[in-house]
């Protein structure tokens, strides 16, 4: 029976963390800076009192270790340590660290394989235009060519990483083998709503969503708005009001995928003239890339329909899109009956936001833990969980390493 | 059987006053300036060549005037002179044109009335915040306090007027009698769709449309596009597209009613996130204010519907309502008569934009025709007329101004 008090020392460590921030609303912490350096700095007292062996990597990725039998192999965990500007204080931090405190209560134990915990440094990508540095180092997919990259005052992402301890020369060297990785095992905050309207505390992730956005531009006719009858309209928000109709309800026809608008211009958007062009992008996510192609094949089909109907031109610009992550079979399952400790009928959700776990699939098998967030808010001064969903989460996790046989399992 | 080349003489003659303009694509004439000067002196000679007694009034309005039998009345005719910035040469000075080139044809006839062509100074109200100053000052309810607006280089709307041959302190003095007058005929071009559409070159105006503005705003929860499943969102913006498609549906279904929304912003208005409020306006027109009112209340039920079923908030600001102006039903029958010999079956059709005539209808019965535009379009560079449809409309009017008895018709 672990301490009960865990769930309580878990948020009171994160409410210290959270102090290491600019200033100004929520948490803002920028990768390789004064309150990064902090931040590192009490996770480091954690894994200190864990045991863990700790080390910085050369993309400035912390590692806490914790040795395993001679020619063992390695499960990874962990988060990112940066924030958003104004975010919140559990993205990412919650998933470094939770694994510390559960290996806390293994100090003692020998476990079968090896574990460490990784705090990486940059998963929002809001200093420089790249994210993800620290996954693709591991998984050797990053792009050397963006340690080029400067932020807004100038600084070079190559030189901020020297002066921070890291070593851009040595970044190739840190490139893990998959012979040596069991898997990528991240816990984090769902930044949604579906496990607080399930009324669950956590939920094990199928697979982070795939993505796709497009940019569509409607064109009819602007024209006087009291002298065109309704008959002689080209009205190109109309068009775009239907189509938005239409994409909520396939969306809400298909399962488990989502689509918005999300942003739309009119022209001349005047109360008084009748709307000659509409410009607005399209987003679908799905768990499973094929139930996304269906969708927007018939979304894509839909639309040409309408502004066929209503003779609109209609120009649709395919500009993003991501491939999903589905997770690991075997880990859901072991990570299903670590869930089924705390809960009879464990939940299954899809991950509509990229993690850190997404650019560890390069590398090895990778698993999500979701933890219910109060009113599915994050990115967001008041993003919010709970003491009792920090404890439930801390079982779940500590039932799995327990259980983990630590040979491959895919 | 008028001079066939009636109608390229008055397109000439509006090809000479469309030079009256400040430089830029199209025509841009301000009230009270230096082009004003100029197409007044365009008129001046038309009206004397038409045997006019000429006389500029204290608002600024050129008059033209045949006179009538001692104790007869007077029948008054018209438009603007000015034109928004870069506009078309048609828009208002058709309206002044072609009546003069009417009477040019019976300058050697005595009519049983009196007739006043009035070239009107500022319709469209683009240098001052105010407009309509010539017929509210006949219709005696123009608000003296506009007097002290300003334009945009700070020169104040009774200076320039005094300048221009005006008299700010006389304007009170120009109020017109009703008994005196039989009503005010506005020919102007549709700036619509509506008669190119059924083939007609011209219409017979039965209201000048009333008009009412609604503020909307719709207030859901700003979301991540990606973790929020359809069926937890309260997206503000595929609420605003229901109510787009509900606006259209019941305004088709209703008669002679247009309605648009012509303005909207969403917030935050980013690809990756569902939007949390959606601002709009909504426009209605229609010839009878009870139609108008009618669809309205049907059109607010049904919004306030859609935010209810959605779990939206919504606030409706009415912020500007006018009156429609019906046109005189015994003016309307005379006008009928005189384009039947043009045309078997005449049309007729609402105006959907406000007209001279509007602010007219305070002082007497008002009747309009209107006559086709090439494409609907007006407003700007490319509005057109062709020779024949000007021909057709001089005949029209010769009909209508020589049948006409010049007793009180209402």
């Amino acid at each position: 029976m672990l301490n009960l008090n865990l769930g309580q020392e878990l948020m009171q460590r994160l409410d210290t963390l959270g102090r290491c921030t600019e200033e100004g609303p929520g948490l803002t912490r920028r990768p390789f800076t004064k309150e990064h350096h902090e931040a590192l700095t009490v996770i480091r007292g954690w894994m200190e009192k864990a045991g863990l062996d700790i080390s910085l990597d050369a993309a400035g990725t912390l590692i806490g270790r914790k040795e395993g039998p001679l020619g063992s192999k390695t499960l990874l965990m962990g988060s990112h340590q940066d924030s958003i500007k104004n975010g919140g204080q559990y993205d990412g931090m919650f998933g470094i660290a939770l694994p510390i405190i559960v290996l806390e209560q293994l100090k003692d134990k020998q476990l079968p394989f090896g574990v460490e915990v990784l705090a990486f440094a940059d998963e929002e990508g809001v200093r420089f235009p790249t994210a993800l540095m620290g996954p693709r180092v591991l998984a050797g997919t990053f792009d050397m060519a963006c340690l080029e990259l400067v932020d807004k005052d100038g600084i070079k992402l190559k030189d901020t990483l020297s002066d921070f301890g890291g070593d851009p020369s040595a970044l190739k060297d840190c490139k893990r083998s998959s012979e040596d990785v069991l898997g990528f095992l991240e816990v984090h905050i769902e930044q949604g709503p579906v496990l607080e309207n399930a009324g669950k505390a956590v939920g094990v992730v199928t697979a982070i969503c795939g993505i796709e956005r497009w940019s569509v531009t409607l064109t009819g006719q602007a024209a006087h708005a009291g002298t065109t009858p309704m008959t002689l309209r080209r009205d190109a928000f109309a068009g775009a009001a239907e189509i938005a109709i239409m994409l909520e309800s396939n969306c809400k026809k298909a399962e488990n995928i989502v689509g918005v608008i999300g942003n739309i211009n009119v022209f001349p958007n005047v109360v008084n003239a009748i709307p000659g062009c509409a410009e607005f992008s399209i987003e679908l996510r799905a768990g499973v890339d094929e139930s996304r192609t269906a969708v927007a094949k018939d979304v894509e089909k839909a639309i040409r329909e309408i502004a066929h109907r209503r003779d609109l031109g209609c120009k649709i610009v395919k500009n993003y899109s991501q491939k999903a992550v589905p997770c690991d079979n075997d880990l859901m399952q072991l990570l299903n009956k670590a869930v089924k400790t705390i809960d009879d009928s464990p939940m299954h959700l899809m991950s509509g936001a990229t993690h850190d776990a997404s650019a560890m699939s390069d590398l090895c098998p990778v698993a999500m833990l979701f933890t219910r967030c109060t009113n599915g808010l994050s990115h967001h001064p008041d993003e919010a969980i709970t003491a009792d969903d920090c404890y439930q989460s801390i079982q779940a996790m500590h039932a799995f390493i327990t259980n983990f046989k630590g040979i491959n399992i895919s």
